[in-house]
């Protein structure tokens, strides 16, 4: 029985989410290597080895060090962090590991530190302005080439980029627009060095982008980790249908306010994170209400919305005319606003059959 | 040696922050029950010990469980959520539990279930307008005082406020006016209901009004919590200065941006929390970047904020000129804008002498 806020899964939703997006990427022609930040979960990874999956996608050693155990080649799509280089030296002896490079000072230690091979991405920034290497600045690409050529443990495998801001679209229309632009930025680089590198790999991978287009012409591999369970946020970005959110936080019902057409619910941003989103209807949102529907959750309650989130409440505002269908006691479903985020707080999932999914702890 | 996102306490801020509120609740002649939820630590309890406090509030029932192992006066803080009646028995039977109760079906559910004595407080809204009764609903506060009285294992302790629109006060004045206004609506409930209830409780607690305001007269108790560590938020509403920050994250610098003068480090927001503030110079922020200084953290570095964070990238501006104080494979440090939600993401404190301080798990 449930008694505290509780992360659950739907298993059926969330393997149909996997098999759609890797028959995409054989459809596309494109290497499919997701990111597994979202999920976290071993058990869940093997879902994906069932969809045909063999590489992943993860955003620290730890995350690297933990998937390790059943995944051989991954990438770790995130700055070399050089302070780790221990975890790094351990990985690189066991797998095939992959890091992202944008600086000299990073390249200089590992020639200096590194004791295994590993692959390099050098990683570029593709218009998200949060990270990597300017698409046009050859001058900064060319040195770093050289040098990683010059250090017999690295192999340059290809340029990696991440079209975050595909996050501030609100339309398909605008999601293929920013992917269109990002693809030119990074696949200019393919023309420029395929010649002496004529397995390099152009990896890009943010969900939306990967689930709007269908244009991954000259893209060599996708990366996107979200898809698996979706969300409000890639639904209001135009991503994905509510009805293809994986995961509902289950919440208890502690206190009504009938006046303000309002109840509180125990779940907050220790349970949900306080990631949020401005909803076009509904304005700034936590999270959106679900139908409860034999042991799940069903479809979304019209307007009713998460309003505001303290470390342990929940402040949700319901349509007048339902306030009578929640009776304190009862549990409430909430779609999130962000699944990576509530993923990671709540460190497992239930199922509807009453089975646990863990999580890298 | 620190090689990923690490959050310190410096336990002498720590302790002189603890210190100044138990003196300012002698002064000011109320009870002092600290809110635990920002520290979720029994040895950080145990300073609050060495200051003279004996209660403690919480905000969930798996908190009041894990302080109940010290601690022998306890009130959650939190609407009585009915689905952990369990808890609640075995609690009530070992220590005085104060329950707050703000409707007719949580009494009608433990005078059926409650099997221990137990405190009950009235929460009551004074003008937050997140949980509680309107102070002027004379009807449901009688109702529930009625219904009290007929259940022999509860026992009716008081009040219980809690302003937390005082967050969105900008200055010292406006916290007091906040404070003020609040303190009139909830004891107006003393003056009506002394005379049934010679010993009953005015409890009220925001760290705002608690840091800011000398003018307690009629209240009996506090239960500030974010005073224990202080943030940057708590500094912009006007409640502690910088240097009584108390915790602040330690974070791997792996990418620098000299073009638009910002660093990236590895710290996100599964450490800090997404939580923001509206600086008034700096815009939205994500938390402010302090100098080292002998092994911990020193003074701020002007206009340093962290501008953006992913789940475990965080971009910082920094001056230009202050650019080439930074190399990559550094530790940066960084105050957090939540406190509570980054020890809460954290689990564990690191001292500058290397000792680690756990939390609840």
């Amino acid at each position: 029985m449930i008694r505290v806020p509780t992360l659950f899964i739907d298993p059926n939703r969330c393997k149909k989410n996997i098999r759609k997006m890797a028959v995409k990427a054989i459809r596309s022609k494109v290497e499919f290597r997701p990111h597994f930040k979202t999920h976290q979960s071993l058990e869940i990874g093997r879902w994906f080895k069932s969809a045909g999956v063999t590489k992943a996608t993860v955003s620290s050693l730890k995350m690297a060090d933990y998937f390790a155990k059943e995944w051989d080649d991954i990438t770790v799509a995130f700055p070399t962090n050089i302070l780790e280089i221990e975890i790094i030296n351990r990985l690189a002896s066991k797998i095939r590991l992959n890091l992202c490079i944008e600086n000299i000072e990073v390249l200089l230690f590992l020639k200096k530190h590194l004791k295994s091979s590993i692959g390099v991405f050098l990683k570029m920034d593709i218009g998200y302005n949060r990270t990597g290497i300017d698409t046009d600045n050859d001058f900064l690409i060319n040195t770093l080439l050289d040098k990683t050529r010059q250090i017999p443990l690295l192999k340059f495998k290809g340029f990696l980029g991440h079209a975050g801001h595909s996050y501030q679209c609100r339309s398909k229309e605008e999601v293929e627009k920013v992917h269109q632009k990002s693809k030119k930025k990074i696949i200019q680089l393919k023309a420029k060095h395929q010649k002496q590198y004529p397995n390099l790999i152009i990896s890009i991978g943010d969900t939306p982008s990967c689930s709007v287009s269908e244009d991954f012409d000259e893209i060599d591999e996708i990366r996107p980790g979200n898809f698996v369970f979706y969300d409000i946020t890639q639904n209001i970005i135009g991503s994905n249908e509510l009805s293809e959110v994986a995961v509902a936080m289950c919440c208890p019902i502690v206190a009504k306010h009938p006046k303000r057409n309002e109840l509180v619910i125990y779940g907050g941003g220790v349970h949900f994170s306080k990631d949020r989103i401005k909803d076009p209807k509904d304005g700034i949102i936590f999270g959106r209400v679900a139908y409860k529907k034999s042991g799940i959750w069903g479809s979304c309650v019209p307007r009713g919305i998460v309003k505001s989130l303290s470390q342990e409440h929940g402040i949700v505002s319901i349509p007048k005319e339902e306030m009578k269908e929640y009776e304190i006691g009862d549990l409430l479903w909430v779609l999130p606003v962000h699944s990576c985020m509530a993923a990671d707080l709540m460190k497992e999932f239930y199922t509807p059959e009453g089975n646990i999914i863990s999580m890298m702890t």
